[in-house]
């Protein structure tokens, strides 16, 4: 017997015939001998239309309130669900997040999950039931409702395994399960069995976007082994877990492009010690991420700095430069949208020799300029025109034998 | 500077224009120099939805998952208030009924309210805030959330009042006050300034749906103040209060009609010491609420039982006579649907004689025959045909003079 938790996002839950299925499935996993906690998201577009609603009100409502209207989509679903489940003979309970213990910080409609209080989910437990507890929303120190911000039920989810020591984490969404590559741009991509955690992060932090960062790096840290699996077949999904050795014999696990991206190049930069510092501690003040940094060789006393950031902090990013240049003295702001970060992932990077050789080698091979080069232990990521996003990728899955099934030797 | 319960219901906040225009009202109140709390209910048809949406899940949900689902109606109008309020420049911060500290007992669905912690309201207070708070629901000893069952939020009101010892709670309706009869049937019904709440419960328990029975109870139980008033014009409402001895001026405070109650006859009953006793004892049993009960002269042995209950309990009180004619020999049950029951009430009744007489001589004189009579301290009630109803209401009305200003001399 084991203890399993299952996720099931807003599209799994749309309707009462959806919300019965999910039931069918919490079910099934229950009678074939496990203890089941269940996490759910807002039905469908409810989460939207709250939105649009408190808009109805204000433009600019309180973050406050907003996680006192938004958690009330996640507290219809977990009741819906019980309902489900009690038509079909199971004992189920349901709680909102509050009540299932889940402690976070203060930062409305972006908390961070602090702690968990399990014992009113094992009691329940205990006695049997299926518990349904509402995702994305916690209670504050306040004791304020808080909510989790995007892909919060995933964190949930993986709170709640940890916490719980369960046995595995299973998220349920509209995909398979993690690919090589996005299946609507690379035909030939393949779901994966297996994944370690840190292949994961990079592919989840490049905009492979099944699973949210920080639910991943949660069950990292506490060895939480997830699955992600659809919700619509009965197939089995992808494995999400602590790396192991013969996971290494696979070079790259996946291809994954990010064009949501800008690239920002300052040129003539006074080539001091302490400028480029300057610069990247302003942004990081103002809570921009920066991902890729370049800095070109430098000549008479000045030198360039390029660097990538999401595209939404473009504005917020323009902005600083435009204070920045009061106090530096830089010549000239660039900015190109027209950019697409490719990026190869696998652990076994780290232990073969010439996987970048082998990158550019390729993507040279069909005419595609590299603007910026990175390279992590796990990764190499180039920056390329826009426009040759897709062909990157098809290219890269093709060169790296990411359609054959099995380890490539 | 005083402390205000104000409590609106679904109606005054169907849509956000409704919204706004009660977050003036109450903004208002607390521009005069007051601190406000303030209970709303789910917005206009929103439980009804949520109803029905549980109801296309099973046709039986549970009742503690139905109060799960109801309670996120109030969550959503308390919130969206709160942000209304902040619109407009003011402090506002909105609780669920748990976090007002409302503790219930365990009957899901129909929860009475046990207890009030106001703390987190005084602080709310203290700090300046305008206090919104969800009406129709509380915790229960454990932890889950419950509804308090029809005019829920009215009861929240009034016991948060009490728990507050605040100066007034004021109950903002569709309608401008409590009417010396219903207006729709007496076009000369006076809106009354003040009523007692003995007054007010025997109106109430008799149909005139302002405010339910158990909100005044509360109010009595408390000395909580009520003012009864309509969230669409600015007028003052009507005042109920504890009886003073002024009010005894007025003989009859209103009429009033019921024709929601059926007469159940038992005829041919054996006239033994007990029977009846048994009769009323199953009655009780069964929950079935008997209003007025009338034994007609016993001859040859046998007498006949009149009694009436709500129609909504015909169906079962059918079923118990069926079961108890096994046990009790009695002739044949009646069951007569085309009553109703007219009233007067006041609490000047008590002081004055000749009240009966004058109600008897009123309805004589429009041929209107009386089924039954019953008499209490301060109410005096017949059951006649139900077509007669509107007339003997308003000739009732008119033979007490309640379409004149000014108490009776």
């Amino acid at each position: 017997m084991a203890l399993i938790v299952q996720k099931f996002g807003g599209s799994s839950v749309a309707d009462p015939e959806c919300i019965r299925r999910v039931a069918g499935r919490v079910l099934d996993m229950k009678k074939r001998g496990n203890d089941v906690v269940v996490i759910v998201s807002a039905m469908g577009d409810t989460t939207d239309e709250l939105i649009e609603l408190a808009h109805r009100i204000t433009p600019e409502p309180s973050d406050r309130e907003m996680d006192m209207l938004m958690s009330t989509g996640e507290q219809v679903s977990v009741a819906l669900l019980a309902m489900a489940l009690h038509a079909m003979g199971a004992d189920a309970v349901s709680l909102t997040g509050p009540q299932a213990g889940i402690r976070t910080d203060s930062m409305h409609r972006k908390a961070k999950i602090m702690a968990i209080n399990p014992r009113r989910v094992m009691k329940h437990i205990r006695e049997g039931h299926i518990v349904i507890v509402a995702g994305f929303q916690g209670l504050t120190p306040a004791e304020d409702i808080a909510t989790l911000g995007r892909g919060g039920s995933d964190t949930t989810a993986v709170a709640l395994a940890a916490a719980l020591k369960a046995d595995k984490c299973q998220i349920f969404t509209d995909v398979e399960g993690v690919y090589s590559a996005d299946p609507r741009v690379v035909r030939d991509a393949r779901k994966l069995d297996e994944i370690a955690y840190d292949e994961m992060l990079e592919l989840a932090s490049l905009g492979a976007k099944v699973l949210m960062s920080r639910s991943v790096e949660f069950a990292k840290k506490y060895g939480v082994t997830l699955e992600v699996l659809s919700s619509f077949t009965n197939r089995p999904g992808t494995i999400v877990k602590e790396e192991v050795k013969s996971m290494e014999d696979v070079i790259v696990r996946g291809v994954s492009a990010d064009t949501d991206q800008v690239k920002i190049t300052i040129e003539g930069v006074p080539d001091r010690p302490g400028v480029a510092a300057r610069i990247f501690r302003e942004l990081a003040g103002a809570s921009i991420n920066i991902d890729m940094i370049i800095q070109n060789i430098s000549a008479q006393g000045q030198t360039d700095i390029s660097f990538t950031v999401p595209a939404e902090d473009l504005a917020k990013t323009k902005k600083l430069m435009k204070s920045m240049s009061k106090v530096i003295d830089f010549r000239e702001v660039n900015v190109d949208g027209d950019i697409a970060k490719v990026s190869v992932v696998g652990v076994g990077i780290r232990g073969h020799s010439g996987v970048a050789f082998q990158m550019f080698k390729a993507l040279a091979g069909k005419n595609i300029n590299l603007q910026m080069i990175s390279a992590s232990e796990i990764k190499i990521s180039v920056i390329i025109r826009k426009k040759y996003a897709n062909l990157a990728m098809k290219t890269l899955h093709r060169a790296f034998n990411l359609h054959r099934k099995g380890p490539k030797k």
